[in-house]
């Protein structure tokens, strides 16, 4: 069935024949295996060009950042589901990326739209500050959340953010998104009446896009660096399985609070 | 319920406080962000311990060498997903993981298992000319494919594997399973009865065993390797989108072989 | 780690001891096996309270009308990834429903919406033609798609539609939402500038709204009734399988419009 | 690229045109929609032949006895999932059909490939009992695990079996593996050295093939039933949410065994 206008499928990222496969342009066996490394690679396969050493500097330390965070739910949701399917550790890892949503890893492409838009009309004039006010203003009024500020857990400026800026400014790509994060970060309290820092989900945006990182691509970075960390868990599943424990641990105390037919729990 | 015996969950691979995010014994924000890479990382969550140079050389050469191949399958699988279900990009990236199985990335982890086989047997004695063969004559009896030879396109050996035997060798990295390949390459004939040339997931354990690699942990490579290549070709699709062509022309030529009702097409 | 406020989780579905499995208050093995179909199940399931016999009916004519359309992109989806997985059903399965998004399958629920916001309006007075062309109007203005309506291949009133008309008038359930869905495709060329006939995910929600059917689970509805196609489909494969001939025909026109390295193609 | 021989696609399950569609030589507007139930449909599109009346109503009764057992991990992982990404239903139910597996709900499927083993070993002559006992040795012999009897809670025979046992025979569907599944489970403490019951997952295909249902696609049963389910679950998790009080509990306890920095918790 025909759907939409485009019939022809074209791309622009790989060919081959029967002697080469042809990546962004490139020989891949003669020019990229053992010439750059996997993250190069990953830059080079989204954008064409190859980074700088920069630019790689800060793909990486974002990677590294949001790779692993302990047994949070996606990573949960993997294990159990590989103690349910073990012959599947494709299937396992593709449950666990599924919890890569809008509430929990997404923020960092909302965040990155958000720090776009501000630069945009900052850039109309006016200033940083009343730009970043009236768009946090602005999607506040729309009724949505301002991401990239706030944890659950680390009520201080999350750690990662600062070891993320501090790699920022040594492999010196551009600080514009940095100075915006930190703008909005200190403008908050009027828009929310509460202060929150800001968290690794605003702070990967705002150090990826001054390293000429593409913004509709900024949630394939949590997706990336989690396989990372969901492989690792299910090789820990295989030798040492708590998905089944996972499961157990979190009904223990669960509340039934529908009906009950007469007599149950008599016998 | 209760499934199995374990109910107390244990993990070794990460920790954290509201100050302090703990990975394999390792403060994140001060020991790993921006001083180690993004692949140096994966070995380090995977194995407990960060690769020597060499080790992640190989590392990266293996997932270099697998990210891409084109419109595969499960690259189509991933585009058509996205055409349909734009929100979710995890979505689709998802449904992209879920075609590396057993048929066409998943003989990474198979080779591998072969070949600790045939290590093994080798180990006990006897050379290792006969250990190949003896694993693979058995592997045929029990109707099992032999893994890691033979490419629908490249039918002389992959360019790929030359490449990546070349970095192992570079990298000082352990050779005894490039050696345990390339002897069940020669001996494949008396095997099979036709020649059939290491491929890349032939290469990919031969190198990787020898770098430390966990063999268990094997098929984890294509999984993460084709995550960054699936997030490329997404990006693509948003920007030039080819999901509903390639459906399109999949089913051009489309018999179908059913029954008709009658008048079917007459009007 | 805690998120959010709630910490011990509910549910009103199902409870059980050693003896009995209780689902929304009813013994299973004694009230529900061999006693309802799998369809009254499903509405039991979600709803808490099992459906008259017209609400069956109009919930297993939805069901069978979007259950199956051919080797649309999340069957092929399913297929290549059967083809490449076939040790993993699920896997299969789970491909295919990750293209239930909200370009393919999604607008039942989101016409559901629209007629719902529809007759909350209309309840306010004004009649339902001007209910209808305002909430049109507002979301035109919104930049969203007017769902429920217009079709690739079936340009007249595609026979689903009348179809599931047919039998909720038989069933005897509320039709309001078929008169809102009709009086939305007769004032659609005033808002759109051109006609576009009801289509079968228009009529979905227009006869489920009426059987008392939850609008926020209406995305269920395609999504189980494919699930049903999608396992048919993978039985086929298993038989005849065409799932890396659907890949290669998607690409033999494939056009690669990026760069080639010097010499390529030339040996 | 070309994987394998067939290049043309072809289908038995459903084609179309303009006015048409054709679900396994029937007009799905005419002939389908509103005639039968989607029990009914789903048997023809798998089978490509109407059930009885009798067959029908032995897959609806499996259908409903596996749809829903509470907070099971695969539940568990689709509602985590739609807590962290609410945006896509659609991948919180693939998280949860992932968790289908060999496992936990993939035993229906192993446990009829067993009865029909035995069922041709006992076709050869030499009586059911001593094929059942042949078979179920030399499974043992071979590593595997005997599917279809034991579970975790219900330690007498589960009264999901008896309903089923008891619809079959209501219906006047063959019996004979309903006979073979006895005869297993009599003789199971002569292969295994204690007793186990028989559960729902030998039940369901001991009554379904009896029904006509293929052995090969038994395991879309539990998938589409908990699908249904699943849909339940995510539609009471929309408003009453409950995913990450999950995750919370699942973790209260969580012990963490590996390494720690110096310093770690002191501050």
């Amino acid at each position: 069935m025909k759907i939409g206008k485009a019939t022809l499928p074209r791309s622009a990222i790989c060919t081959s024949d029967e002697h080469t496969i042809v990546v962004r342009g490139r020989d891949l066996s003669q020019e990229l295996i053992g010439r750059i490394g996997f993250v190069e690679h990953f830059f080079l396969l989204l954008t064409g060009a190859l980074p700088s050493a920069g630019q790689a500097a800060v793909l990486n330390a974002t990677l590294v950042a949001i790779a692993e965070h302990g047994l949070v739910p996606s990573v949960q949701a993997a294990r159990m589901t590989f103690a349910a399917a073990p012959d599947a550790l494709q299937g396992a890892v593709a449950a666990g990326i599924l919890g890569c949503g809008s509430v929990v890893l997404g923020s960092s492409e909302t965040a990155g739209r958000m720090y776009a838009e501000i630069a945009t009309r900052a850039a109309q004039g006016g200033g940083l500050d009343a730009a970043a006010l009236a768009v946090m203003q602005a999607w506040r009024a729309a009724g949505r959340a301002i991401p990239g500020y706030g944890h659950p857990l680390h009520k201080q400026r999350d750690a990662r953010v600062d070891a993320l800026f501090h790699v920022a400014r040594a492999a010196g790509t551009d600080l514009g998104y940095v100075a915006i994060a930190e703008a909005a970060e200190a403008l908050l309290p009027q828009v929310l009446g509460k202060e929150l820092k800001l968290n690794v989900s605003g702070a990967i945006p705002a150090v990826l896009l001054g390293a000429g990182f593409p913004v509709e691509a900024l949630k394939g970075v949590p997706i990336l660096a989690r396989t990372a960390g969901l492989i690792a868990h299910l090789f820990e599943e295989m030798r040492q399985p708590i998905g089944f424990a996972l499961s157990y641990q979190a009904t223990r105390e669960m509340v039934y609070d529908g009906e009950l037919p007469a007599g149950f729990g008599k016998r």
